[in-house]
């Protein structure tokens, strides 16, 4: 049961040195788990995967299907937790180079950064393909995707008439209040929630998730079914035998060593995105009060050669985390060539899986030796229910090291600085 | 003249610290620019600008102009410094969403990792179009390119016969000796000279990067012109007029204050593989003798709602180096919203990069006042002339910041060791 494990035995820490956070961890087990943890505010997500609005998971599946008939592309409007859990699943999963085959409606981002450039090449790129909007937002009112939903607001209107263009945009936002949820009442455009108890980094498993994947053509059904997995099995509070809350441990011993940045590492391109999640996610939630383990990412083999050489001799403050997908779904076999004069014979009848595999091996090794703490999360392969389980593994893995570390794994008060330097800049009016 | 300046003013380093590095750069320039400078190994980058094959500069121009006259893609085949260097100039340039307008050949990369999933979403990508191959490697056998070029040789002899095929590939390799030598002169493929005297992540304006880039549409003639102005800006070996020299000495005294991660920011989502390429230069050249400056990167806006909390609030250990692009070419103007509910209308008439701009100042005013110092390169646009010039300026500083650390800036020897690994489990005669 289950489709993923940890693998903890390259490691050099000892049971007892685990075992000192034994009643750290039952502390934050009852925290998180306690009576009334769905009446506490952030902790929505705990439950999510058992307890979330079956009315609401069968609308989205409907209009996925609606997207999916009528549309080419979705764009999906919306920044940092309110665009990343969606992208990091669809290209999990589906691939890079177009989303995979045409016949499938693609999701493309926008609204999640401020450069013009790209908003032209994304206009350009859509051309006069047939498509919607699903814009995210909490507020309404941040700027990035409030101006790019301005922007692709008045393209649906001219492209298909303002009452058309009502059946293209879809809201996901706040249940009762906010811009977007008085907007969508005004212009009557179908809307999804953004739980009150839920952030925008644990928010993937939510309508903010649920749309955009399902409009990729993927199973929701099973991408929660594998959260559920997940939350029952990493709901016991025996430290040694709970591989999520062990995970959370470690990584704050490992801290205490000055082991201050985590790399996670693939070796498969198509996990880039959910690298990306994860660094919001540990990021936002531990880079705080001067404190956290800074998150970093590569894509291996790719990046061993490039960051390669400083993982393996570079400063020795590294963890390094790596994401091995077991079975493979698709494959490639090295071919004989008669000359062999680039001596790759010896690898002739091999496939590129094994290859890969075999290459992830020799490199924990290496960086082991080298003096860089490997943790290994083995997933059985790459579908929706694997993806599932490790998105859950890794919101309570976050929240559990948060909790050791001493800082609220659930607030982000450091992301407003900078808004409001740049609202003063703008003479926004109130700045 | 020239189309990038420094700007230091957001650090807090006296003067005279940084002139207490004058020997030391006045050592490092001789070095560099001893008159045998071009007979040193390693060393050939430095007047490349000035002084490179033109017979040779030519005829890349000419093959280009032939592959983009007989292929919708051209595929790339080369792994680090054999692939960055090129990709980090095309997407700046270029942009992503398939590289601009399709009357463009589309440059795409492979042999840069293991994946089969990679591998058969790339084929699948190209499908029936027209295409050709430039394989990019010094020796030919190393394991990631050379397992794609026997994939793609035989896609090309398949689908144009063994003869035709020839005709379409093209190959960047030793100018005498190695197995992809050996091959191109075996069949008569057209080949392309990496120099003995340039390591591959200081190679991007020799034919390893500039065939790609001349393919893609664009100017090489200017990205070499721009890095002939940086050559001769920066050859100047007084510290404190040259910005060069000092970026490297700030970022050394940073580094013994115990700033050990150095994030490379920009606000510009093209810039994304200019970071990548940035990352294998200084992490590749800094990061050994367990020592260096972990070199990161984020896109901003976008990843100040995922990073930004970090770099906000989180340890203060860290550098920020902003890429600011000062003109734009495209633009966007907020309009009018008569409701004006997401409070979007004191922007209206504002530009998109007006707005992204006051972003920047907003974001590095709070960084610096939380802590991070920030340095600031200002790009006059985004054109050839300014990127070869960066390409140079980064190039320069990477050489002389990692003399001064105290390691040799032109070596890999960690680059190493999971290849013998790797080849040992793959069973591979001799390991």
């Amino acid at each position: 049961m289950g489709k993923i494990n940890v693998d903890f035995s390259k490691l050099h820490i000892e049971e007892k040195e685990i075992l000192k956070y034994s009643d750290s961890i039952l502390n934050i087990h009852n925290f998180l788990h306690g009576k009334s943890s769905l009446e506490k505010e952030f902790l929505g997500w705990v439950e999510l995967p058992s307890n979330y609005d079956k009315l609401e998971f069968d609308r989205i599946k409907d209009i996925a299907l609606k997207i999916r008939n009528n549309s080419e592309i979705l764009v999906v409007i919306g920044i940092g937790g309110s665009y990343l859990g969606a992208r990091a699943v669809i290209e999990a999963l589906i691939g890079s180079f177009e989303n995979g085959d045409v016949s499938n409606t693609q999701v493309v981002y926008a609204g999640n950064n401020l450069s013009s450039r790209y908003l032209i090449d994304l206009i350009n790129y859509i051309g006069d393909k047939d498509f919607s909007v699903n814009v995210i937002s909490k507020s309404g009112t941040t700027t990035e995707p409030a101006i790019a939903f301005r922007i692709f607001k008045e393209m649906l209107e001219k492209k298909y008439g303002v009452n058309e263009a009502k059946k293209r945009i879809f809201v996901t936002t706040d249940k009762e209040k906010g811009a977007l949820k008085l907007l969508a009442n005004q212009e009557g455009y179908e809307t999804f929630v953004i739980p009150n108890n839920i952030g925008g980094r644990y928010s993937v498993l939510t309508a903010v998730g649920l749309l955009p994947i399902a409009v990729a053509g993927l199973n929701i059904d099973k991408l929660m079914e594998g959260a559920r997995t997940a939350q029952e099995r990493f709901a016991n509070p025996n430290l040694l035998s709970n591989e999520c809350y062990k995970y959370a441990v470690v990584r704050n011993i490992l801290y205490k060593e000055d082991k201050n940045i985590e790399i996670l590492a693939c070796y498969e391109p198509r996990l880039y995105y959910f690298a990306e999640w994860w660094k919001q996610l540990f990021g936002e939630s531990e880079g705080k009060d001067l404190k956290g383990i800074f998150p970093a990412s590569v894509c291996l083999t790719t990046d061993l050669h490039s960051m390669g050489q400083y993982i393996q001799e570079g400063r020795r403050n590294l963890i390094e985390t790596v994401l091995n997908i077991v079975g493979g779904n698709m494959d490639i076999e090295v071919k004989e060539d008669k000359d062999n004069l680039d001596g790759l014979n010896y690898l002739v009848g091999k496939s590129l899986d094994y290859i890969n595999k075999k290459a992830m091996e020799g490199t924990i090794e290496a960086h082991v030796d080298g003096g860089v703490p490997n943790i290994l999360i083995n997933i059985a392969e790459l579908d929706e229910e694997a993806i599932g389980e490790l998105v859950y593994f890794f919101e309570l893995a976050c929240a559990v090291s948060g909790s050791i570390l001493g800082v609220n794994p659930f607030n982000q008060p450091g992301v407003e600085k900078y808004k409001r330097n740049m609202f003063k800049l703008l003479e926004k009016p109130g700045y």
